[in-house]
């Protein structure tokens, strides 16, 4: 009789944001007429932009014409859309043929974590987005659970928080991958030019990968501060970014997002990383919607571009509201300013009791700290996510309660 | 250094259908001028159809709407899309949350693959779809190529010819996990209900995993011939069925699918698969688009199903035109019928060659059988997917070159 996978059986509960759902859904079933908000999820809310709907409408009736029509087209993506990524995002410092059209950034992931295979030694930020630490265990690159470290063997996790200015201690570290995000889910830091030079420099002296997630790079509107690590001297040698459509243009739902990996990356044997990855692009994908491809070819219009600043302006304006609500309670924050996440800290309190605490008394739906790892207990994440009526009423609630 | 994945160290050439396009972009080069028809690759060539179209631009207009707009849903699917296949597809003898929406069957394969993990033992009907050996490789559930025997160390192929009817031998198989496709790709051969009956029982007495590839389901039009391993009885304990919105609606470019884990199914230590594969979709996949979906939906409604069959008759219209140019030049065929696939018989020479024959003469593509798999060898893949005026053109130019 088959055998469970020993690597889904180390997982120790189930993903954060289900789980989230799960307790959502409880509080509603227990007040019926509760009318929750969430600033939890990073979910988009405000409607696809005129000029990217007219793209995708264009091209839905032009596939139900004989000329029109298009079945399968290359895994990798449209040839327009990756050159189109390369101009418009990278300025042609990347080339069209390093570029992966995708479904997403969760979905890149995890088809990285099946590239490196179960092998390598993995560090994150602590705490990081749930999926580079739940994937790697998935794919065996990770020993058991410990529940009092909350922390799985063989994972490197590596502490950022307000004391080291959630840059992370890199002395030491010797892993083959590590996943970076900036700006940051969950904390909202916005690595500088500088740190981002340190890491670089730390994965080219140790002969590592560094994963850097780009996917909320288009918040960064300090024009100081880089949105990719390719605008980082020798990044190339030692780095693959993936980034999405989703929190940029609203694509949360309709699935679109890239990678790129440099040609100039390459195995201790030599070959080249960016041809395995087109391996496992052509054989375990097959391709982004075609139809969602064209709306994203639209996103990168000027036009379209316009509308991403638009639709960027009013999610930042979301955050002003939590941060000032959080700093008239005294409560202290970080990140919201160059990125949609806020970072606040509960000192003394477990994360999962405050988001109880919320969610009950004030119908508010926040992200518990300790979902991201053991460095984010005391925290909370507010996304700036929402409608504006939405988090003014939410933070009127979190006013009273907090 | 990091080094690289050794299962795709493992993998012994391009994935088939790429390379078929490098050869083809090599005769254009050489031919400038050049018309190839395609009867290669299963790519579907008919726009959508008015009910479908609708749809979607509908989904696509709301989505440029407060109100219609929606971000990120759940991963496993719309639970309206899930009741919809359910009942109209199983006719509910299958439950809503024992299927999962997804972005198409190949990537559902892939995702299977990281479920089952690096230890199972795999069994192939020879040939077959190559995805199922190469994800298996890289998921590290094989051993070395061997170049002689065109084999995989660790992977076991069942031979599935004209001589025992496409049917496998089942007698001693004790893999963990057996690929099944029927409607063959590629041999087009239908699986009869005690066929399907007999590889139950034996996956019942063994405590094997029968993956069953119904990706061309569509196509069965004999009421006799079962078009999901759900009609056999005791299937509910030892099948996993994925299919696609690919062939049936023309959707290979938009990205749609579904897989059915029934709850019946368990591990040896009695947890459930359905639970695992859940936790596999909500952790590495964020849930096919949309907009896509709604089309989906459309696709299964009354007036989408009748769309479906008229598509199918115009493809089995091709089908029927390439058997007859086949069997008038005296050449043995299989498939067909019941499927979209012809499966060609060329006694004694080499696929690659007469690909390429076929190629450099008429310049129409096929697939060359030893692409599938070792037993393959000295067959082609004649697809009925295309134009009917493009099928026309070919076969008169293969009826001149063969």
């Amino acid at each position: 009789m088959i055998e469970r996978n020993e690597n889904l059986a180390k997982l120790s509960a189930g993903y954060l944001f289900p789980e989230i759902n799960r307790r959502k859904k409880k509080v509603l079933e227990a007040n019926p007429g509760a009318r929750i908000i969430s600033l939890g999820i990073g979910n988009t809310t405000q409607p696809l932009t005129p000029h990217v709907v007219h793209a995708l409408e264009r091209a839905v009736l032009g596939m139900g014409t004989p000329d029109g029509y298009s079945g399968y087209g290359d895994e990798q993506g449209m040839t327009s859309l990756r050159e189109k990524v390369a101009s418009v995002i990278y300025d042609s410092a990347i080339k069209p043929d390093e570029v992966f059209i995708s479904d997403g950034a969760k979905c890149d992931i995890g088809r990285l974590q099946v590239l490196f295979g179960s092998g390598v030694r993995v560090a994150v930020q602590d705490p990081s987005y749930p999926v580079y630490v739940d994937g790697s265990v998935i794919m065996g690159a990770s020993g058991d659970f410990d529940p009092a470290a909350r922390q799985y063997a063989g994972i490197v996790y590596m502490p950022c928080t307000p004391d080291n200015g959630f840059f992370p201690e890199l002395d030491g570290l010797e892993t083959d991958l590590i996943y970076f995000c900036s700006p940051n889910n969950p904390t909202g830091a916005v690595a500088t030019k500088e740190q981002l030079y340190k890491l670089v420099d730390h994965a080219r002296r140790n002969r590592q990968i560094i994963i850097f997630d780009a996917a909320y790079s288009v918040f960064v509107s300090d024009p100081a501060l880089p949105r990719s690590i390719f605008e980082i001297d020798g990044a190339r040698e030692v780095a693959i970014e993936i980034n999405s459509f989703s929190k940029s243009a609203g694509f949360t739902g309709l699935r679109l997002g890239w990678s790129v990996v440099p040609q100039e990356l390459k195995y201790a044997d030599g070959t080249s990383v960016n041809r395995d990855w087109n391996r496992i692009n052509t054989t375990l994908f097959n391709g982004a919607s075609n139809i969602v491809q064209m709306g994203g070819a639209a996103v990168l219009d000027p036009e379209g571009q316009k509308e991403v600043r638009e639709l960027v302006d009013y999610y930042m304006g979301n955050a002003r509201i939590i941060k000032a609500t959080l700093e008239k309670k005294g409560i202290a924050s970080w990140g919201g300013v160059n990125s949609p996440y806020i970072w606040a800290a509960f000192p003394g309190r477990q994360s999962w009791d405050i988001f109880e605490e919320i969610l009950n008394k004030a119908f508010v739906v926040t992200t518990p700290g300790a979902g991201f790892g053991p460095a984010g207990e005391g925290f909370l994440r507010f996304s700036a996510f929402g409608h504006r009526a939405d988090i003014e009423e939410a933070c009127r609630r979190l006013n009273e309660v907090l």
